[in-house]
């Protein structure tokens, strides 16, 4: 081919170069996002509101009570209806939210939340748009003194804006709250990924919360809050210098007001005071009073590698806000019919600069299935996790821990078997999920290093309680042989003695003690008062 | 918590929310774009580079020549230089194609190749300017007379968009084609998820292309091509009108430069003339000449439930351009020193209305380790994909395959193990990957149905052969054991015939025939001369 064909072609090929928008590549990789089949459709699409919901209510401190309905339109025709009390959203704000992906609040801050990209509910909307043609419909109201907004939405996949189709003034007569409105193309289905599980997680993960729920197929569940407190609001920290890269302090450095590099390191990192920034600067050989803007790369970069030799003290930790050992308990207690429960909640960590705490808790024995593997609830700030259990950086972790050494069987790499529930929860500023759709924790070191250790702790607690009820198990067998010679015994030992052998018979019966043994027993495997719910149906039609 | 106080949190909460750049998103995510470590964000900047310039040369129809240079700088730092003979880049268009991510010419067209995202080489850039504060360098040239451009680029994450450094006109003795070198945070080894390996597998996929490349050892390796011959070009196609979903149609409605209604269905989709458009109108009870700005939602859900009504032939396979069974067998006897090879192309298929073909090739014994999983090597587009072996679709179509009635030993759900490397590749105008990193194909039914019929045609292709092989070694085993009782027979028959026992003996060695079989199952264990590549190492530091 002649290189003058050569450059028509590269001017060609020029002509066909465009723009993406991101609601176009989201469109067409939805399965990015959670909508790869009809069933997860609907899962993600109440998560994404619900999660909304709980998150719009803290921050506002308002216990939450959100209603969740499911209203089946025709075939694979399903409408979601989410209803909460929250703050409300300010009228220009609603079109945005709702129907522009990538906008929010929680991006750009380090705290706690569950929604943290700005995608999830517009991605809802442009999967109902995309199926059924259909806008959203949106209704809040911020005060019982302001008027109720209400919506109709879609998505210009195009150019990524809201298209308002329709915009009025409602009466609605909740003092505050949003209510979000969807029609998709979706299935409905119980079972282990199913709305209702997603929404039993919830509540378990959520115990200030109240979630009244409207199946399909017209079915009402309640569950209602179980304790009466508010999570304790998390704060928003600026990033910790250790988990900063060149890149990013380079950018922060021309993006800064303040007027030397000394008080952008103290006015812009968490933990950096006066010393620690005087002691930075002196290891980069970076004369403190220079303005931000004036910094090279060189410098900068001599910046990080001075961070990375200093003693900073770990982030703080009042950014997350974990359940805690004793309702990660309770919450356990009122899911699984068992005997045996224990939490634990480690002390916070950090990776890349984002502190993270994991909790874990167990439930042994009961009503548990004995010769399966163990169940295992996985929840990521709060939100229950129920697809891609086997991309999760919690699964690799039980599959990696040794459960024999706790009482249970396992084999090579696999799960461990045995009547056994283990909840593990991630509570961090940014979980790093292995897709948009949130579905799995990435395998960062720091974070799997804590979930084994969690692991460990409460595995170590059950492996005491599996002892002892073996061990009790043991002493009654015992204690049985034993008496069935008791009459015999008692027989010589009067011949021996003289004494009388009712006397004998009764005397060692005594010391056998076996109601005792038996009693105890009896108390270690007593289910818990508090469980309420139906037992686990163990289905097959979970996902691959 | 007072009303009043929730209408302000409404207002304050308004005040947080924020546009997110998509780039400041990909920045935070970036494991999702194959940056989760540093010897896989190596490997993913060479990939992207060398995918696009196979790309830009088969457009071009130039026969790739591509070089590959890995520097080592410093500790964990890289330079990667990717150099090409293709039509090289516009002007204008370079600061756009390098720096700006979804932008590019594949995204919104429907035909083959390995880039389709216009995310790669920009998130190439976007991580070593993030991890090195360093810009990336480009230098294009279009024509032997035209200037080549140089052009120092970085991305500014706040808005998306390319940031010039530097621009110049450069002298290159190159003719045409475009060199491109980024800095990065990085670390080199070899081994199965390395750029070797990457390379190695690229070259036996693409038959017509020339790598040279130089390891940061300074090593040089040459993977000359084998065909003289381009690929056919793939054509665009327009989208099949089973694929479209009803958002998409009331877009396309909306957006399109037709009269009528009929004519718009002509012209925008594959494979529906005069007489199928009338057909899909009339059973949707729509009239053919309205304008298709005056459809409306209703109507347009009529038409899709019409067109699914109607039998429409399937999308033009021009598309796409498979290996074929001959270059897919050739490539796996250069790379795997085996006595069996055969190959299946399987005929073009339909998933969302996107064209896909499905090929597969194994190779068998030789010198493959017997006790060990199969080697799997998956491709898409032509491409390798070295990580995510466990979520992809082909995996677990491999795991699907009851591998026993093929001659291979396999044990529940896993892969089948044996002296064995399997191959297959996905062709499509649009491959649903599971991330934005493109290393797992996603699991559509459409999709996995194909791969388990190809892997079974392979499979008893293979069983044939080693039904053969286990058949000749029992004839080889009788024959000894007859051979071992001939003399006796031969002196018992010369008594009872008076034949002479010499005479006898022969005739009965004769009838064995045992160098016969000796000879031909030496034949059909003959390694294949054409095996080229050094025996492949099994390394255990493959990821999770």
């Amino acid at each position: 081919m002649s290189s003058m064909a050569n450059s028509i072609k590269a001017v060609e090929l020029a002509k066909e170069q465009r723009d993406i928008s991101v609601a176009e590549f989201f469109e067409k990789n939805r399965h990015l996002l959670g909508f790869d089949n009809k069933r997860k459709a609907l899962l993600t699409t109440v998560k994404e509101a619900v999660d909304n919901s709980l998150d719009a209510c803290e921050e506002a401190e308002i216990l939450p009570e959100i209603t969740v309905e499911l209203i089946e339109m025709g075939e694979e025709r399903y409408r979601v209806v989410i209803e909460d009390n929250g703050p409300g959203i300010v009228k220009e704000q609603i079109p945005k939210i709702f129907a522009k992906l990538l906008y929010g609040s929680k991006f750009h801050r380090l705290r706690m939340s569950r929604g943290q990209q700005g995608i999830g509910i517009s991605a809802s909307v442009l999967y109902g748009q995309l199926t059924t043609g259909r806008p959203a419909k949106i209704i809040s109201k911020i005060h019982p003194d302001e008027p109720a907004h209400y919506y109709e939405l879609r998505i210009d996949t195009k150019t990524n804006a809201p298209e308002i189709m329709k915009e009025e003034i409602k009466e609605w007569k909740k003092r505050q709250g949003t209510r979000v409105e969807i029609d998709l193309e979706a299935s409905y289905q119980k079972g282990p990924q199913s709305v209702d599980e997603y929404l039993r997680e919830t509540a378990i993960m959520n115990p200030h919360t109240t979630i009244i729920y409207v199946n399909p197929k017209a079915e009402q569940m309640i569950f209602p809050r179980s304790v009466e407190t508010l999570p304790k609001l998390p704060k928003a920290i600026k990033p910790h210098p250790y988990g900063v890269e060149l890149g990013l302090l380079i950018k922060m450095l021309g993006d800064s007001a303040s007027r030397t590099v000394q008080s952008f390191l103290i006015n812009e990192f968490s933990r950096v005071g006066p010393d620690t920034a005087k002691d930075i600067l002196e290891k980069a050989l970076v004369t403190p009073n220079i303005k931000p803007q004036d910094i090279t790369r060189d410098d900068a970069e001599k910046i990080i590698k001075a961070i990375k030799n200093t003693k900073i003290i770990a982030p703080p930790t009042d950014c997350i806000a974990p359940l805690g050992e004793e309702l990660m308990e309770k919450g356990l207690r009122k899911e699984v019919n068992a005997e045996f429960y224990c939490a634990v909640t480690r002390p916070p960590e950090v990776y890349r600069g984002n502190p993270f705490v994991i909790e874990c808790a167990i439930a042994y024995g009961g009503q548990q299935v004995a010769d399966q593997p163990a169940s295992i609830l996985r929840f990521a700030n709060r939100v229950p996790l129920l697809y891609q259990q086997g991309a999760c950086a919690i699964t690799k972790c039980v599959q990696g821990t040794s459960w024999k050494a706790y009482g249970l069987q396992q084999s090579g790499g696999g799960l461990p078997s045995g009547p056994v529930t283990i909840v593990v929860h991630m509570a961090s500023v940014w979980v790093p999920f292995s897709s948009e759709a949130k579905e799995a924790i990435a395998h960062y070191p720091e974070i799997t290093k804590e979930i084994k250790l969690a692991l460990q702790e409460v595995g170590r607690k059950m492996q005491r309680y599996v002892h002892k009820k073996v061990n009790m198990h043991q002493q009654l067998e015992r204690a049985s042989i034993f008496e069935r010679y008791i009459p015999e015994v008692a027989a010589s030992l009067s011949k021996l003695s003289g004494e009388k052998e009712q006397k004998i018979l009764e005397a060692l019966q005594n010391m056998v003690k076996k109601e005792d043994i038996q009693k105890e027993i009896l108390q270690m495997e007593t289910l818990n008062p508090e469980f309420e719910g139906p037992e686990k149906e163990k289905s097959e039609e979970s996902e691959e």
